[in-house]
């Protein structure tokens, strides 16, 4: 699971404190592993990205980030040019915020940015996202697939995301979007797959085989690994999920997981 | 877990099919255990109970029940109304709507009504109950607790229920209300009580040690049996659950439970 995973992801929930006058702990998390270097935040999973480059901007202000500079890809055939991944060659970390998960696979998948965030990753840099700039960090993301209800099978929608981090799936705003339904119906797919849900404000840190949780809410670990029955590869696409046997672990601030061994570490409280 | 269990407990997690031309599932099955007796509709969980009668009068008119009775209590001291305690005396069962559970268990908890549906249950009658209707089934119910978001110790009431269900706690609008945290938090409390999360037009249909699924949606049973650690139990009353190692099973139609051995039965599919 580790292999060629070098540098730290830090994968949002979404609606993290950007407020210049709060206490910021996950941006100032991500500033912390930048050590004073450049951040690229990649706004690209937008359709309109006015505004957020401003307002991280001020969030990040007296963070002690070196460099923050903004990467938009408007169309495709901009995910070569040289000036856009110039800018990724002496980045220490590159953030990408929310938007639509689908924008940032489909524009940069495939080309040269997404060999550049690779390679800043591989060479230890940090990767963070926010919403759907979290959904992408894993080989497979989830799409879409409804939340507030129980998972009826054939209603999900999965695609394959920048992958560096392997045999997970990761949703984003969960508690608060009533998403454990759907998360349990994409561990059903295939339990090699662990399931992580992150609420607001609240994010998983991975390094090496480590996750950590820092923020407000919980970070939802679900693990098939046990799982006795499930009918989710039954013929008829509506009818409702059952599945035996999951394990789940709740994991507030300071808790870490191994994400090797699937066991919860308690944190100091 | 059995004792004095006799009769049939049917727990729908609210938004049951009504629809007079629609297939109403649950319903039907009310009305089949109910066998061509008299069902009695307890509207006492509503503040405003004008036009409950009238719906599920409308609701049962074709499904054989043989008498449908109204019994509402406006306050506590009707609770031993010789006209409303004789109601149950030949009644096959009673179906609790829904509204407010605090309502039920304040108005007629102690009673002797409460004494005549629990005679009616131990006798081998039916209690139904949907919504409000559910939760007041077990010796101790949810009564408050914030919906889509992680459970934050100390941020959900529970209080005694009618008791006719031990050592489980029901939650109800279960997946379409996002409240997965809080009846997490609520089996951290106590890990001998089992969670059980019942969907919109979903039932629990309970007779002896046996839990059947019947309707649209799912029952979640969250099994704290193996919980390895949690932080429920920790002087802030803010602070985050954190909870390793609960099992949950997800039963769709079809799937059985057995309370005494814990343990899903997959349905025929």
């Amino acid at each position: 699971m580790a292999e060629g995973r070098r540098g730290c992801l830090i994968i949002i929930g979404g609606h993290e404190d950007r407020d210049p006058g709060g206490e910021r702990k996950i941006l100032r998390e991500v500033a912390r592993h930048v050590r004073g270097g450049k951040l690229v935040l990649a706004t690209v999973a937008s359709h309109k990205p006015e505004g957020y480059f401003d307002e991280y901007e001020r969030a990040f202000e007296d963070l002690g980030i070196g460099d923050l500079v903004e990467l938009y890809v408007e169309d495709r055939n901009e995910a070569g040019d040289r000036e856009k991944l110039q800018v990724l060659d002496d980045a220490a970390g590159i953030f990408f915020s929310g938007g639509d998960q689908l924008r940032i696979t489909s524009q940069i998948g495939d080309t040269g940015i997404e060999a550049k965030v690779r390679a800043l990753y591989e060479r230890g840099g940090v990767v963070a996202g926010t919403s759907a700039g979290a959904s992408v960090m894993s080989d497979t993301m989830l799409v879409k697939g409804t939340s507030k209800e129980t998972h009826r099978i054939g209603d999900l929608h999965m695609s394959p995301g920048l992958g560096l981090i392997r045999d997970v799936i990761i949703d984003q705003h969960f508690a608060e979007r009533g998403r454990f339904g759907r998360l349990l119906g994409a561990v059903a797919h295939n339990p090699r797959v662990l399931g992580i849900g992150i609420d607001e404000n609240t994010a998983a840190m991975v390094e090496g085989d480590r996750l950590k949780v820092i923020g407000e809410g919980a970070v939802y670990v679900v693990d098939g690994t046990g799982v006795s029955y499930s009918n989710v590869a039954e013929a008829k696409s509506d009818i409702t999920l059952s599945m035996h046997d999951v394990t789940v672990h709740i994991l507030a601030e300071g808790d870490s997981f191994d994400l090797k061994d699937r066991r919860p570490i308690p944190g100091s409280g």
